[in-house]
């Protein structure tokens, strides 16, 4: 007879042989959003309106009435919200499986050369060195780059210059061989977005947002406490709002680790 | 050498020993909300509006700005969403602790009496009932109150009357054992709320509400699916939005349950 896992993950949360780890940045109005070019939709920041709270317009309940865009605070971006995803099936939050809301994650520490280098770019070659003491990137798994960049908060979070957002994220070759040659199930940071500040002028512009969504792949941004993590096996719990047609969404992202 | 649950579970989930199910209903703007007294603040319905989609506003990318209240379609109330709650640590769901966010349920299915009486009311003796069956509710646990109410929809799923909504819930009884008796997590419906629809008349008003966040526990509702897990030992994933000073949010419910 084959032992429940159901039973096996209760009793291993019960005892704290599994930890959950909060990956998730607290959702208000002070939390930095994306900054496009001018021409562009730009997303308002996170209102917080008191509905009520044990006052006249609620005596007994307290509640608030929440606005915010899909892509805002920690979020799950789905393969509609980019163009290459437009016409793949299921590809929005209310319409795709299941099955990739609760995956593992290789973690791919970039903390110091960010620290150095705030528009550090992830190569092929910072992949292949993992690999070499973490084994291969299995597929199917989500690969997170770590930066550390959730400590910093506030306008150094963002990091704006006169030519855009100074943040580390992956280089085109990268992806590109995450998706081929490693079939991701996607790609997570801590910074505002899954593509770095600079990434509107690649040659490829926004590659990250263009070939992972093209791909059916997702991603996740303003991740927190990677650091906290072994960086292979963590179980990422990244379940979006089933949002009409929603094209990602803010959400709280969990990890499960194995007690240390 | 203990086994790595991180990679019991992720292997059960990439082989299909572990289902994942969808306890959630699409967050849209025919959804109904929870209609009070006209003197209160009342929920507005689910707003959902177009920043870009692959046009002038943002010519490679879709994305929406959306508005809803903390306690709109599948949604987590947190014990400050209630007055009896309102001075308890940890109280919303920002600052609540992690664990209760996976945590095992125990079904109990009352969908017969509901179809029968939709004012229907669970009982201790249904609760000892299933007892009788499926042993005692662990403490720790939720429990969650099938009626297949989610199969119902728009004015049907509201069902409301001149004198409120007419949808089954607990009585006060059950709730004050399922507290102190059983010391629950939480409770959760498939309705609009955690109570009754006409609990609003009772001797002791929302006692689910009233009773449940008073002592730390927290409500799910609008829940969907039920009738499609286990009636013990399903794994319920519901991890709220980490609004800031929320008393709740709508998320993404996710139930994991052994292959059958
Ligand atoms: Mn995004
Ligand atoms: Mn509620």
């Amino acid at each position: 007879m084959t032992q429940s896992v159901q039973h096996i993950l209760a009793e291993a949360l019960a005892t704290g042989a599994l930890r959950i780890v909060d990956l998730t940045h607290t959702l208000s109005p002070d939390f930095p959003t994306l900054v496009l070019p001018p021409e562009f939709a730009q997303a308002t920041p996170v209102k917080i309106e008191r509905l009520a709270r044990y006052d006249a317009a609620g005596p007994s309940w307290y509640w608030n009435k929440l606005t915010f865009s899909e892509h805002t605070g920690t979020h799950f971006d789905a393969p509609a919200h980019w163009v290459t995803g437009r016409d793949l099936p299921r590809n929005t939050v209310d319409t795709m499986p299941l099955d990739p809301m609760i995956r593992p994650a290789c973690i791919i520490d970039c903390s110091r050369e960010s620290a150095a280098d705030p528009n550090y770019l992830l190569t092929v070659d910072d992949l292949l060195k993992w690999e070499e003491v973490n084994g291969k990137i299995p597929a199917g798994w989500w690969v997170l780059m770590r930066t550390d960049w959730y400590k910093k908060s506030g306008a150094e979070y963002a990091n704006l210059k006169d030519d855009g957002a100074h943040t580390p994220g992956p280089t085109e070759e990268a992806i590109r061989w995450l998706i081929k040659e490693r079939d991701i199930i996607g790609f997570g940071t801590e910074t505002i977005g899954t593509d770095a500040g600079l990434a509107g002028n690649f040659s490829l512009p926004f590659p990250a947002h263009n070939l992972l969504h093209g791909a059916g792949k997702y991603g996740l941004q303003c991740l927190t406490n990677l650091d906290k993590l072994p960086v292979k096996g963590t179980i990422i719990v990244s379940a979006p709002l089933k949002v009409l047609e929603g094209s990602g969404s803010p959400l709280r992202v969990l990890a499960l680790a194995d007690a240390e």
